[in-house]
């Protein structure tokens, strides 16, 4: 009795330490408030009268990281330091890293000719400065807005992109108008067929973009559909029944501050400002050991292409991660409606302008679903049989570029499966059309008098791979037909067909487009462990379908400002400072030369890339025509991206997954394990 | 008081009326129990001594269905006709159409030079005679078994593809040999390197194929995945929380007969021995109006190359669908295990050998499942948003291909998108090896002494469709570059892309293969009716990205006998004969000529194929090389095939779905309709 007591004491005095380490930041952990405010504070006693653009994680350098997991008792905790990005007057930006742990700047620099990111707050300001500018009320009087209606336009800023004219010394913005006859409408129904210039400085609007054929106002009815809206048009369906989906024991997995361990997996998510939700650390336990998959992984840049050669059109470009910032437009989710079933959030800590910390409350959606089959045999003679259910593991956030949402979902799968699930809804970048006016192919007529341009969206994913440790090697696969001729002595009956590896040895030569006739993929490979039954090094596979060309032309703008998308693959030795693939700041870069992926490269085109610590770069997407269902808001649509384990394992690393079903041909052992809740209609 | 009674007993005889009426075959049902033992009934008074292969239902033509739907009240009723398929001694094959609703045979045919497929029940009588013929036990005891473990050995009899020395008059089966130390040891660790070919009308062994190379029987341990032997090895986890789901309220769907209504969605689920799942007359509400979308939609066929040029493995090329049967080897499903929610099972009624019905009871499950995010778009000046669930109606059954599970999902989704999933489980094909031996690149050692040929796996999707009436054209579209480099005057930014699209004017010239690069699609367009605002035709898109080419060579065997793999899609002329690509009977065709589709293109390859009833034959799949992790039991792998609309509809179609959140900026009609069950955890 004495002895239980004493145990039960020790029991919780550890889980109080346990509880209490927790509140010491993990070093992948996101800066938190205090932190931002700390790392401000540092700035301020040095440099006032700056804008805040970010403070956010400085990353533990890798090698510092590794070692510090490899023995967290011996080696030393990497320091926490904040990356921090100023504007001053006169669009000058700098940027610094501070020391949080030992209370210093450690570097701070003004850097020239370089416009950090837009965010929401500068965002934000644009509409207001519009409103009153007396050439943007005129030109709003030009196409049929009163002086009086200005309140009725609005603007979604983007950033200018690259204009020639205009350089990257001053910080701007173009204003993509539109106008709301009420305000309630979609203003994307109205878009007005100028384009301003917006000094993000002097808060300033310094040009107006007007095409040589005007565009007036549309006078089509709204087009909306919020619920007021079609609620006056007859309201919802009434045949919907609930599906309720829960979890009455609880989750399986369990969430360690920024660390979740979920059946075999573990991982740490982190969270900035540019790419979002970031995964560091990913292993998979296979017999009791912990065997490292994935170092980091993380959307790291995106760009947007609309493909109307009219100018201004050619501006139209958006990187959303790079020059908006894929944090922070993340949105604060709500339990039931974005989520369903049990959730775990996070919560996602940035500076404002003003330097004060500010969070977006569960900007991040952690939980499990049911995933049909996980396998099943049947044993066609005996009719013995094993069915056994799938699930997966979902880290996901949602974010908002201006008009359009993404939906990202990265998906843990028992049998060792890494899926990325992108989803676009939100609504269209649309623009005016006169009436009985011919788009010439470049775009679509998706509601009278809105032209929704062509565009792509493409992804850059940026995995730093570490298979097994982290020297890996990047193979090209593509399944290809045996040598000779039906009747030839190698092929005689002419069905021969393999795995053709192609190993990508030098960054210059690792740039790899897609071949959907091949179904090729790439192997990540740790070509010093094979496979102990396949003698093949272990890997894992990417694979990943949508994956189409480049539009813009090469020499174009956007060819050169996104090299990251020229190509489906790019390797590139790992370097800790190699993490935005269109540069650190990506706002009015003009792409000569271009920045990021292309310069890296081109700075040791010959570095060894085999059996070494490489990142993969792999760039997909879609090509969006639009059309009228599309419009006013667009049903989801579903891209995806999947890390196979492929000689990795000794064997199906689920099987002790409980299966719903079992039996044997002897009978022996029959497992009935049927879900109980589930009914027959 | 009396105005309500008369009016509830007319509900009552209503109600009463419906369901006798559900009670009478609609033309498209399967043929049921009774219909079936009519069937053979009829033939019986004309043909004994027959085994029956197929009685299935010779589904109403085209025209006379169309005409009667039109006009149920007026049009003449579809006879029930039964297809029946029979084999007699001498492995003669008589195919007949026999008319139930006049009790007659209508057309009886001995059809020369063809072999019907091999049923369940012909499989397994193989076993039994290989286990007992004397060259096979001399075989054994060659590869290290002996003669009174012949009860171990174990066969997957496949039918023998095509072989040249036995040509097709005669019934065969070629017998993959196995062995199992342990009758609950799974026989795939034990392949043996030789292969009977077995007369299925004489029940004899008829010839033996042994390889140069003998490999003697597998000394490794068992590797298997049935329930005591994953308790022996330490036991299934625990640590997986059940997932419950639930309609507490009901479904969504509705079911007559076997019609289902679900939201706007109407279609008519049918069954047959070849194709599994067959859906008919599929059509869209929108706005109170039914629109035809597809009139019959089914996987038609398939095909399973090897890639390992050695003797006999040519022959290795399943056509599940011709050669098997898909619907004969569905498995029955178990509520909680195969299907998990609120679920409607529907049986599936075949003939057996002998003539009498049999049934596979919950050969189909019906459920709907939530689908995640449907549309949301949040505005980021006032934090308005709007943000929908999607769901899905899922139509799907799962059939055992001897070694190999497919499971066959066919979905529909609230924005009129049609979607097939394929999900691949089940157990690898394999085959023998030495110690030590190479694979040469054609398979993989999967475990020791077992080698796993590469394969493909390549479905033949039949769509049958119906954009708005039968008169359909076929387009190919391609993401393409506008014309000029980047400072000409066409395209002076270098960014212009459309569609383009190419129309498929007659069978020879619709032949297409994939092209990742260009994002292909294909539309299915009427061209008669036009999108009022895109002013382009209403169409369906076809969106397919697992599309590898057919990697049996030019003039190979499999090239031959599977012309439908050649490319990615063919059209033709709609015609009512013309189900199945590969030919009506498959075993034991030649490929010279090509049954089936390259047959039928050359019937009339300048036929018109523009603005008329046409057939779209879709094929796509995957490469598969194996790998340790797929085995004992393989994880299932997915693949998908897309049909959206596209310009079909004037807007988004699930704009009425209900809400979860939805505000306005102005507040006005604020709905918060967050699901209540979901929980933070
Ligand atoms: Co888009
Ligand atoms: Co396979």
């Amino acid at each position: 009795m004495i002895a239980k007591m004493v145990l039960e004491r020790v029991m919780q005095v550890a889980a109080h330490l346990t509880n209490s380490a927790v509140k010491v930041a993990h070093p992948f952990d996101p800066l938190n408030e205090a932190e931002i405010a700390k790392a401000v504070s540092i700035v301020r006693k040095e440099h006032q009268e700056l804008f805040f653009n970010a403070v956010t994680l400085w990353e533990p350098r890798k090698a510092e990281m590794m070692a510090w997991l490899a023995a967290p008792e011996t080696a030393m905790r990497p320091h926490r330091v904040a990356d921090v990005v100023c504007i001053g007057k006169g669009s000058k930006v700098y940027d610094g890293v501070v020391d949080l742990t030992e209370n210093k700047i450690i570097s701070w620099e003004l850097t020239d000719g370089v416009q950090p990111l837009i965010s929401m707050e500068d965002l934000q300001i644009v509409e207001t400065v519009v409103r009153k500018d007396p050439k943007v009320i005129e030109q709003c009087g030009i196409i049929g807005i009163p002086p009086e209606d200005m309140h009725k336009v609005y603007c979604d800023p983007w950033t200018v992109g690259y204009d020639e004219r205009f350089g990257n010394k001053v910080r701007l913005q173009q204003a993509l108008m539109y106008y709301r006859p009420h305000i309630d409408d979609s203003q994307y129904t109205y878009p007005l067929d100028f384009c301003p210039i917006f000094n993000a400085d002097t808060h300033e609007i310094i040009h107006i973009d007007i095409p040589k054929v005007r565009r007036p106002l549309n006078t089509a009815p709204p087009s909306n559909y919020h619920a007021a809206a079609i609620q006056a048009e007859g309201g919802f369906r009434t045949d919907l029944k609930p599906i309720s989906i829960t979890q009455p024991e609880g989750v399986s997995f369990k969430v360690t501050g920024r660390e979740i361990s979920w059946v075999n997996w573990k991982l740490h998510v982190g969270f900035n400002y540019r790419e979002g939700i970031v995964l560091n650390n990913i292993t998979f336990t296979d017999k009791g050991v912990e065997r490292p998959v994935f170092w980091r992984m993380s959307l790291a840049e995106m760009v947007v292409p609309y493909g109307n050669p009219e100018h201004p059109h050619q501006r139209k470009h958006a990187f959303d991660l790079g020059e908006y910032g894929g944090g922070y437009m993340t949105n604060s989710l709500a339990l039931g409606c974005d989520c369903k079933g049990a959730i775990h959030y996070m919560d996602a800590d940035f500076v404002n302008r003003a330097g004060n910390p500010t969070s977006i409350k569960k900007a991040i959606c952690i939980h499990e679903e049911d995933a049909g089959i996980l396998f099943k045999h049947t044993d066609f003679r005996d009719d013995s049989v094993t069915v056994t259910r799938a699930r997966k593991l979902i880290v996901s956030h949602v974010f908002t570029a201006a008009n359009y949402e993404y939906c990202v979902y990265w998906q843990f799968h028992l049998d060792g499966t890494i899926q990325l699930e992108i989803k676009l809804t939100g609504i269209l970048n649309t623009y005016a059309m006169n009436p009985g006016e011919d788009t010439l192919g470049w775009g679509t007529e998706v509601y009278p008098g809105v032209n929704a341009h062509n565009h792509q969206h493409l992804f850059c994913l940026r995995l730093d791979p570490n298979v097994d440790g982290p020297n890996n090697t990047i193979l090209q696969v593509d399944a290809e037909r045996g040598e000779g001729e039906v009747g030839s002595a190698t092929n005689p009956y002419g069905n021969a067909f393999y795995a053709k590896k192609t190993k990508l040895e030098t960054p210059e030569t690792s740039k790899c487009d897609y071949n959907g006739s091949t179904s090729r993929t790439w192997d990540i490979a740790n070509e010093s462990k094979l496979n102990p039954y396949s003698k093949k090094p272990v890997s894992y596979k990417l694979v990943s379908r949508e994956v189409p060309s480049l539009l813009p032309r090469e020499g174009s703008l956007v060819w050169k400002r996104a090299g990251f998308a020229r190509h489906a693959v790019h390797v590139t030795k790992y370097s800790d400072a190699q993490i935005h693939p269109a540069g650190r700041h990506v706002p009015q870069t003009s792409g000569e030369p271009s920045a990021g992926l292309p310069a890296w490269i081109e700075e040791d085109p010959k570095a060894n890339i085999v059996n070494t610590d490489v990142v993969l770069w792999h760039t997909f997407g879609l090509t969006h025509f639009p059309a009228p269902e599309d419009y006013p808001v667009m049903p989801a649509e579903p891209m995806t991206v999947m890390l196979r384990p492929r000689n990795f394992f000794e064997r199906n690393p689920c099987l002790d997954i409980p299966p719903s079903y079992s039996s044997s041909p002897s009978g022996k052992g029959t497992v009935k394990a049927a879900d109980s809740t589930s009914k027959l209609v």
